[in-house]
């Protein structure tokens, strides 16, 4: 029977297999974790808003009726091309007649991989329970102080990065500052906290059209984030950051600037590009291994327009839909269909509660209409009943409150050093902590 | 002003702290963790029916309003009795005129702290995502071989401990196997799964009524659960546990046989009993130093029938509003009030689907209504509007569709030489994985 192995079980993997399921073939997931991940809205597991269970799904779940496929759980090592065969991590292997590789991307530091340990990117569940855990704490620490450089420097969060990531994290990480922890300190006034948004180009939203990034720039600074621009980051350590603009002081960096395809390149011995996607013909396969498919992150696919299509979730679903179906034929003996063609469905980013901007083609929308539509889209896109109900529940919850249902800080990924940090005015003796404030002077200080 | 320190934001400190609401006092309350945890429903976070956040609520956030009391993130590491100060882990000091220590229990291995590296105890929510984790990955590593020996030791579970954790715990993992994962794999037929529950003692829920302990042990035998009772752990390692009566092997070993109080004896110079509880006077303070009090699974406390009351919510529920009374007559300076006094409000255990067991001073419960008001009094009891909503929603979807919402793999705290261990039958060269059973394998070998 015809083998056909697709590794990766996110937007692109997951749509290929869901095409397979009545195909006379043997199907093989593979992914490193269980579940598929709904990474649109990850950002809001990393600001306590949805639960991780919210937005993932096991893998097999999803697939457990299609009787032709299995789902393993393992790492990729590499690709045996000539042998044909996949090699995992612990050294077992998988043949396949045809391969699908949907492996996504990660964040990428430029070459400076030692601004991973301080400056959190945002691709996983355990990366979203760790910054999550961060921007909590960090408010905890400012907390046991009544020194005001102290507490500065804790409730002092550096979002390098303004695309979508990066503008959605500020909105929702000044939103918990301003409203949602407002009442619950009382030596630190949460509501003085900055958010500073450090992006490269001359605008947030840079593949936006000009007007909505403009009037999502507005709408953040009306929430209170610093949106700096032009303004390129050269260091990061754990006391902030270093640009070309000068430095700027802050504990807590989230990193939501560049992204890095999966090693694909070197798998398939082909050159990648500055980000590592590998060119492939317009059915989506590589030139030289007409039977191996590469889509997603990990594939540079030209748009109508020339340019390569973005990283998005819906260009890796119906390129998923479309090998799949590709498949299919092949399987059932017949003639291969017409290439593949990216349908344009919009493009759309929320910035904080009650606003948002969309664009569908040449339409663009604005403020609350494009925030309604917002939410309407993403719970339709997200994959089953429960999760649907839950988030909706979740939001509703958050709407109607302005409380946060998952502001949870686990230890578990924490780095022990951090939290750990002794507070700057102690010096190794017993000193009691900051006296109480006065009974609501956040409120006054305003 | 009077300054109240409380320790630990659990089931004890928490009723103590609102009880002070209105008091004239400056009230700190210390814990390690930002939240408070509702433990008994820990079980469903670590069988993957809840999420940690359904259970939890951020300790100042249940405190917000009582602008008198904050909340402070830290260790304890010591109590300076002359000094009258807490001394933190980070060398801060927090002073105090009163003080209430309810810093609760961890697991015990008897001695064996190097047995808890392979079997997992369930106290707190990083506790419970890791055993989700195992639990759920045992059945993937399974999955990838096609020696039964090997899928055998990966789906065995072995529980240490019948107690309410061990058996709600046996009763839901064995729901997981035969029930939830039944048709998601390919490999392994997860319905012939064990569940081996070891109990030292010769009935399982010891400290209630024999009859009720011998249904409890007829319904675990009637999902599936071995029940080992008189058998007493003598070592544990990776492979599985040895025992009085012999060897069991098993991939998987869950602790829930012993808890150990805080250190709370050290930091009070006092004598610990057997799990490390110090004796305190009829008021809950120690007799040497009556502005302390020790409340909870800290203290050793003489019930009704002269036996120590159990290590339960209600009975530290119960000390803490005694404390918090009793501290609120002082500040005002009233006269103490009478000694304190426990109101057995009954005891229940849920036995997996629509079975458990309570027990009301001498009335007795089992069966579909014992769960009925099992599920009733739990959703009671549990912190906030939200997450009593949620818990409904999630016990309403995991009853009618036999699906659990939160079967999520996460990496953090999963022992990575665990899970990357190889497959047996592998032995550095590249071997295909296990053949893909027949469609429907599994069902045909019932």
């Amino acid at each position: 029977m015809t083998r056909i192995v697709i590794l990766g079980g996110g937007f692109g993997g997951l749509n290929v297999a869901k095409g397979l399921g009545s195909a006379d073939a043997e199907v093989t997931v593979i992914d490193r974790s269980n579940h598929h991940l709904f990474q649109p809205l990850l950002y809001q597991v990393s600001t306590a808003t949805l639960s991780p269970a919210d937005i993932s799904m096991p893998i097999r779940h999803v697939l457990r009726r299609q009787l032709n496929t299995r789902v393993i759980l393992a790492e990729v090592a590499d690709i045996d091309l000539e042998g044909q065969r996949v090699v995992l991590q612990d050294a077992a292997s998988v043949p396949f007649d045809y391969l699908v590789v949907a492996t996504g991307a990660t964040h990428s530091y430029f070459g400076h991989s030692e601004w991973e340990k301080v400056a959190r990117g945002l691709k996983t569940i355990e990366d979203a329970t760790l910054i999550r855990s961060e921007v909590l704490a960090a408010f905890e620490f400012a907390e046991r102080t009544d020194d005001i450089k102290e507490q500065t420097a804790w409730t002092t969060f550096l979002i390098v990065g303004a695309g979508p990531t990066g503008v959605e994290m500020a909105g929702a990480v000044m939103e918990i500052a301003r409203m949602v922890l407002k009442d619950e300190f009382r030596t630190v006034a949460t509501r003085t906290a900055r958010v500073v948004l450090i992006e490269g180009t001359d605008r947030v939203l840079p593949v936006y059209d000009p007007s909505l990034s403009e009037r999502a720039r507005r709408d953040l600074e009306r929430l209170g984030v610093e949106v700096q621009l032009e303004t390129r980051v050269t260091s990061v350590d754990s006391e902030g950051v270093s640009t070309n603009k000068g430095r700027i002081e802050g504990r807590t960096v989230i990193w939501a600037a560049g992204v890095q395809a999966s090693p694909v390149a070197k798998w398939l011995k082909a050159p990648g590009d500055r980000v590592g996607r590998v060119s492939v013909t317009p059915k989506l396969s590589v030139a030289e291994w007409p039977n191996i498919y590469v889509i997603g992150d990990c594939a540079a696919v030209p748009g109508p327009d020339g340019k390569l299509l973005p990283g998005l979730a819906a260009v890796a679903q119906q390129q998923g839909q479309y090998v799949g179906r590709q498949l299919s034929r092949v399987v059932a003996g017949e003639l291969p269909g017409p290439d593949f063609e990216y349908k344009d469905k919009g493009v759309m980013a929320t910035i904080g509660r009650s606003r948002a901007i969309a664009q569908f083609g040449g339409f663009k929308l604005s403020g609350v209409v494009a925030w309604t539509v917002w939410l309407f889209v993403h719970i339709m896109l997200l994959v089953g009943f429960r999760n649907k109900v839950s988030v909706l529940m979740q939001w509703a919850w958050a709407y109607f409150t302005w409380d946060r249902g998952a502001r949870l800080i686990t230890t578990s990924g924490l780095d022990k050093s951090r939290s750990s940090r002794p507070s700057p005015n102690l010096n190794g003796v017993a000193v009691p902590l900051a006296t109480m404030a006065p009974a609501k002077a956040p409120k006054d200080q305003e």
